[in-house]
């Protein structure tokens, strides 16, 4: 049994995708967020500048206390990964695998989708683990680098043509490759799910990284023996490197819940 | 006479449309630029954070001895520009005056338009330019927040659906406002000014900021008497916070010039 809190972090604000399932899973649970809203987007830097962030955002939360570290960001957890837990002296739970061992359980023709950032289809993680998860498994990816800023200013609606005009765009070779099942494989392409299955098509099965690692880690936390005694409702802080207030008004958008009175802003560098 | 160069800071790659204008006036004059493309966007970011950034830019640029500073970045002239300009041992040219002192007489029914990100529009330095050079001026502003991102991911074309669509949403204000001059507050809105003007209509004057902004330093100069004696073609250097590469394969989009090779990454923080 452990009671000191679980660390989140991400680029921005698209972690707490993550965040909203593991609260439902452990609500006793204490959590530590960190989104580096001063410096997103990570998904279209280069892999040296996405490590540096990166170790900062660790450094940081490891400065807290935290029993474990959620790295709830597919660009970090696909670019980033090695870096981060190899020095980290907790468990740390990257956005890749638990997705894919869901996709790979779900597909039935061993066609999967993978939707991503710019980096995070670049570094061609979602492939590796997919490969070693299905052998055989035929992955195609698509890197859909307006659908952050798209979410960020509040459009996913089916209803908006430009977020179907874009959409249709990222999603054209997808759908050419028969996939039955495709990962939402970053933390904010769950508020764009509306339109991407519009689009795809009632037939194939999205999985949300965020929501998928959030089980994951809530049941790796019980097998470690890592779970709080506490029967009191976990307090949850979150850092973020640019004002808390505008923060606090995308959140709820992302997490459901209000966290008014509860942001801080904190410098990484 | 002065033969060091001029130093041209953005938050990314934008300014170069200013720089482009900039090496047509004056080619034979050494240019410094400065692009933070390991933390662009500033457009979305909070005041203090742009403060902040933007100081971080300058002291580099002084650092390699200039004589003159253009803020090529409506952001950061909009929310900085005093800041920056306070402390500098050498003339600072913000991006916000010469536009707004071209809109004010190029305007024949005294209404004019202004599109740039939220920070700038959030700032209100057009409202106060335009305030003091034409008294009386009817002012109509629009935070275009998705223009940057849509113009990075070269999504700019007229015949783009997503394009149009965004943009008429952001101009429908101006449109009602019966503006007949707008000013591109963004550097990186030349890169939309055939979608824009095709919604405007051909009756109105598109103003842009990085543009006039060249034109005014380069007559300055001359009047400061900091114009180089050299005869010989400029040499150009080209600095950023993420990686080279990345920057130079979008640099020839903004600047219509190839910059291979002449770009270095550098640290700021």
């Amino acid at each position: 049994m452990n009671s000191n809190p679980i660390g989140v972090f991400d680029s921005g604000i698209g972690g707490l995708t993550a965040v909203k399932r593991l609260i439902q899973l452990l609500p006793n649970e204490d959590v530590i967020y960190l989104g580096d809203t001063g410096r997103v987007p990570y998904g279209s830097r280069s892999r040296e500048t996405i490590i540096k962030y990166a170790r900062q955002d660790a450094a940081f939360l490891l400065r807290h206390g935290i029993k474990a570290m959620i790295i709830a960001c597919n660009t970090v957890s696909s670019t980033a990964f090695e870096e981060i837990s190899r020095d980290a002296p907790v468990p740390v739970f990257d956005v890749i695998e638990p997705p894919s061992a869901l996709a790979a359980a779900s597909t039935k023709n061993g066609k999967i989708g993978v939707i991503g950032t710019t980096a995070t289809v670049r570094s061609g993680a979602y492939e590796r683990a997919l490969g070693r998860l299905l052998p055989g498994a035929e992955v195609t990816s698509a890197a859909c680098p307006l659908f952050v800023p798209l979410a960020e200013n509040g459009r996913t609606s089916p209803d908006d043509l430009a977020v179907m005009t874009i959409a249709r765009d990222y999603l054209a070779r997808l759908l050419g490759s028969g996939a039955d099942t495709v990962i939402l494989g970053c933390t904010h392409y769950p508020l764009l799910r509306g339109a991407i299955a519009e689009i795809l098509g009632g037939g194939v099965t999205l999985i949300d990284s965020g929501a998928a690692t959030a089980e994951y880690a809530s049941a790796r936390l019980g097998e470690l023996d890592l779970r709080s005694p506490s029967p009191a409702p976990g307090v949850r802080r979150y850092f973020v490197t640019d004002d808390a207030e505008g923060f606090e008004a995308l959140a709820s958008r992302f997490l459901g819940a209000d966290v008014r009175g509860l942001t801080e802003q904190i410098t990484l560098e």
